[in-house]
């Protein structure tokens, strides 16, 4: 399974209320796309400081989103794909930053 | 379901190979935790810079990990645990900074 997370900044002119809407609505563009296993989004709640180790502040994040893909193959059908592109010009509409991760199984 | 999902970058001094050792160790710790219902740490194995909106650049991220407590009165007793406490003791030995993020639910 290939996993990608990302760090999600709404765009400064967008409220967080607008910005929560448009995460609905990108998950609900998430049904049934192509190549897509599976698709996750959530908000930022809450940012303790009171780690038990040295504070990492990477400014603010207001969602994280990951992205499932049953293989390499499902992937590249995923990127192929219309509906993928229009999903990414929704995507552009609300995202004003983003980071991806691509992540690896340890266990 | 309370989630807590964390960044970590490893200590300037400890090998990646290493960090990857303590961060299956640190899996394997979490088993049986009182209070916490699941436990997931990822190695961060790739960070495309090709994003389809402006690129976020947060430095560099060894692993991700995240945290599932069933209600707040697990988190408690999670945090009251004395093997929670060990736990962290081993995170103050493995992980040199770290970003918490409390996610909330959309849909």
């Amino acid at each position: 399974m290939i996993r990608i997370l990302y760090l999600l900044v709404k765009p400064e002119s967008m409220s967080h209320e607008q910005f929560r809407k448009e995460c609905v609505v990108h998950f609900q563009m998430s049904a049934g796309m192509p190549g897509l296993h599976k698709y996750e989004v959530r908000l930022v709640a809450g940012n303790p400081t009171d780690t038990h180790v040295p504070y990492l502040d990477v400014g603010r994040i207001d969602a994280i989103g990951e992205c499932w893909f049953a293989s390499e193959e499902q992937y590249q059908v995923y990127m192929e794909s219309d509906i993928r592109k229009a999903w990414f010009e929704h995507g552009k509409y609300f995202i004003g930053q983003l980071k991806p991760f691509v992540t690896e199984e340890l266990v």
